[in-house]
């Protein structure tokens, strides 16, 4: 069923774009609007929106093999695998005007939309829709909190598998079950275990490296749970450690702690980014730090509108995202912090509340 | 490395498509190119093609957080969180010639590059790349029997796993245990396995349905091993057949069968489709088999060129495709039996050699 709220929400800023009509194909964006979801793989699957911010209209065209659709919009387009899904849509839209869509659209379908005229012109406007999804309704914090809960509780049992002479791997593979145990869906993406000087790759995906003794471990991890999305970092300890690692620790989690303390309405992505980033430069370690502090996250683990540099909005209530500053030193270190939060009237709240000071695991 | 000898056949391909140069976003592509692959998520990944069929040449633009592709093209752009890899690009192609795009590359990407100007026009190039991937080297076609063999191996272990009270959702979790012991990295898709009326869905996924006695079973799993993908569907009886499912059945069967013994060079994809479905509309069940009879498969599931109405291209030797005809009678029974196959000189090889006669299962 089309959720005329949401959907008049976006049709809204879709306005301020100066758009009337638009053709949101990712699917998560999808069930956000409607309560569908399916995996099209390489069909074509879209919701066609139109109307205004009073009388949001939605048109779904799918696929006959995909799973029953009837109630999802006010109206159902159905193709088979002989049908030109591009000369349907392009039946539908008014060409007088621009079209919206979706940044996940692909060539595959554009380009044929455009040979068909489709539209007057085409623009993004999908950042209508993501807009939208960025600001947590009080239901969707509850969702977003519920699955940061279960993530923190997964941290803990994945200190619990750390053990000389176990793999990556395995205690990776061993965690979805965990997750599903605690009442998890699935993972969010795929975990990251990292032991010793693989930690100094931000994305090193879990192998057979064993855990060998007194060696660092970095567990970057999260769930789904009701379609919403967690994701946390914490990096241990397995022997004291030596004073170059605890300042290159103690350096990350004071980025960590400093970034999360500055959000509240109006401060900029990019001022939180740059609180985590000066700090780690002032401590001598700027080079080491690679990526963007954060990412905004629901019902995806990333999305859009990341916390750099470059992004220079203010930030609203009930944004959602990650504060994830790391140091990686190739050869040598890795460490990375992670929290969620939820950014409240006057500050935020954070969703993960798992230690962060200085932990030795017993191996 | 860039593969010469790959990417002249695709600059070749791209020529009689009247372009010059292409941008080639498909990971699997990138990796069929160059070695190098990468799951780039919301970066930006791309090989851009240029050069004659005599002297190909590759840019591939990557972000520094992607894993080192130093040696992947005869030359890397990287590009930070903080860049426009688009300006890049830009900045690369050649603005007086039409731009190939990959089908995959998505609006996000691709609007920017249209207000770049980043080529004269745009038009789909992936079908190059895509052409020159569904033609299987000797060296992929012993990888893609090796894959099926491996396929063939798990469905004799799948038919041990029925018991009644056995859950569809237990038997396809075990299942990448299995491929793995069997020496495959992974599934290739989502196992489907469907007790009952489940089975008149095609796209069915396992859920908590338990077996009870007497009902039939559906298998459609595919592993992937050394990047190349298998995919088979058989469809089981736990008790003695009755006429009517014995009849759907073997309309089945002889639909699989007749289509498979038809395939030889020249001989079209539509008429290959229309040699399963006459026959299974011949015996009354047309309005049941609701999808295409296949797929092309190879460095994934589901490759571009289907075996289907709409498809009157000849088959060519060294191609790899499905052949999987199935009858759904909603509330009723579905029945589906899938090899893969590659085309030879004068006729075809099957890769699956499980058994098609009807079987009844002990559970």
């Amino acid at each position: 069923m089309l959720n005329k709220a949401r959907a008049s929400e976006v049709m809204r800023r879709l306005g301020t774009m100066g758009l009337s009509q638009a053709l949101i194909c990712d699917p998560l964006s999808i069930w956000y609007l409607t309560g569908y979801y399916t995996e099209p793989y390489e069909r074509f699957l879209a919701l066609y929106l139109t109307g205004s911010c009073n009388k949001a209209e939605g048109v779904l065209f799918a696929n006959y093999l995909f799973p029953d659709a009837t109630t999802a919009a006010d109206r159902l387009v159905l193709y088979s695998d002989a049908d030109d899904p591009i000369a349907l849509v392009a039946g539908e839209t008014n060409y007088g005007q621009t079209l919206g869509v979706d940044k996940e659209l692909t060539a595959r379908w554009l380009l044929p939309l455009m040979e068909a005229r489709a539209g007057s012109g085409f623009a993004l406007a999908s950042g209508a829709v993501d807009a939208a999804r960025s600001i947590k309704s009080a239901e969707e914090q509850d969702l977003m909190r519920e699955a940061s809960r279960v993530n923190d509780k997964a941290m803990a049992w994945l200190t619990t598998q750390v053990h000389v002479g176990a793999t990556e791997r395995e205690i990776a593979s061993r965690l979805l079950d965990e997750y599903r145990r605690l009442g998890a869906d699935d993972h969010s993406f795929e975990p990251i275990v990292s032991f010793g000087v693989n930690a100094a790759d931000p994305h090193h995906e879990p192998d057979d490296t064993t855990l060998a003794p007194g060696q660092m471990v970095l567990f970057d991890v999260g769930c789904k749970r009701r379609w919403y999305c967690s994701d946390m970092t914490r990096t241990f300890f397995t022997a004291k450690p030596t004073a170059r690692q605890l300042e290159v620790y103690e350096t990350v989690r004071r980025a960590n702690e400093a970034a999360e303390a500055i959000v509240r309405p109006g401060v900029s992505f990019a001022e939180i980014d740059l609180t985590a980033r000066r700090l780690i430069e002032d401590a001598g370690f700027g080079r080491y730090f690679t990526h963007r502090l954060g990412h905004q996250i629901g019902l995806q683990d990333h999305e859009l509108g990341d916390v750099s540099a470059a992004h220079d909005e203010p930030v609203q209530a009930g944004q959602c995202f990650s504060i994830e500053p790391g140091i990686y030193i190739e050869g040598e270190i890795g460490v990375r912090i992670e929290d969620l939060l939820i950014v409240t009237e006057d500050g935020c709240e954070l969703l993960n509340h798992y230690e962060k000071a200085p932990t030795v695991l017993e191996t």
